[in-house]
């Protein structure tokens, strides 16, 4: 994809502004301008790929390690009391811009993140039915 | 952490009942119990690490490399039209058992998860102000 075309390939050109905190060969953490929290980041790798599905290995894990650095300087910088990291792949789990990226959510005692599923136990035989249906051998359709 | 202190190095030790969906030398990915959707799987490191911020960036790597080959299951055999990863580094941000996980949450058009923040514009002195933080060259206190 041409850098003009995707707004995070334009971040990583320089040609949309940003406020980057690190810098690393592969990916590049900067400020969301969409914060939940003080010192929200996103992480995002320097070539272009949509998701976590078409993700090249060595950009993945350049990522997620670049998100960990982070998280320790939100904790020694910000006093930070916990971080979340949140993947959105597809527009059906609220991805906006179609080049990976990883949320970098600094957690704070009372702010107002919300956990976005209410954890209750699930039906043990709808969770074994699609467990089977994970660990087929059957050919995909 | 003896594995019998922790309930996911009980898992990894087969000591705890799981359905387990994928092995790996450094990670594995297991039904999580309280689904957030269909098919909701966590992905753990075999060795016991607390969190994001404390995990080696090998068993790191590997998982979220697991992570990234359940998503394309979740969307292959579930047909999953989305994915998140949620990862809770710390009790502020709901982590509730004290070795790394990661939470492969597969979407559905109208499933019942909800966004944890409402995006919206952040004041553009204040991110300025934390990022100055983040980066600053004083010496941590
Ligand atoms: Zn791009
Ligand atoms: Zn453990």
């Amino acid at each position: 994809m041409a850098s003009s075309e995707c707004a995070f390939c334009r971040v990583v050109a320089g040609e949309l502004p940003s406020t980057v905190i690190a810098e690393e060969e592969r990916a590049i953490a900067f400020m969301d301008v969409l914060p939940a929290t003080e010192g929200h980041l996103l992480v995002v790798p320097r070539t272009h790929t949509r998701d976590l599905l078409s993700a090249e290995p060595a950009d993945l894990a350049a990522c997620v390690l670049l998100a960990q650095r982070m998280a320790r300087l939100l904790r020694d910088r910000l006093g930070a009391s916990g971080v979340n990291l949140v993947q959105s792949s597809g527009a059906a789990a609220w991805q906006t811009v179609f080049h990976l990226y990883l949320h970098v959510v600094p957690r704070y005692p009372g702010d107002p993140c919300r956990l976005p599923w209410i954890p209750s136990h699930g039906d043990p035989a709808k969770i074994a039915a699609a467990a089977a249906r994970l660990t087929s051998d059957e050919p995909l359709t």
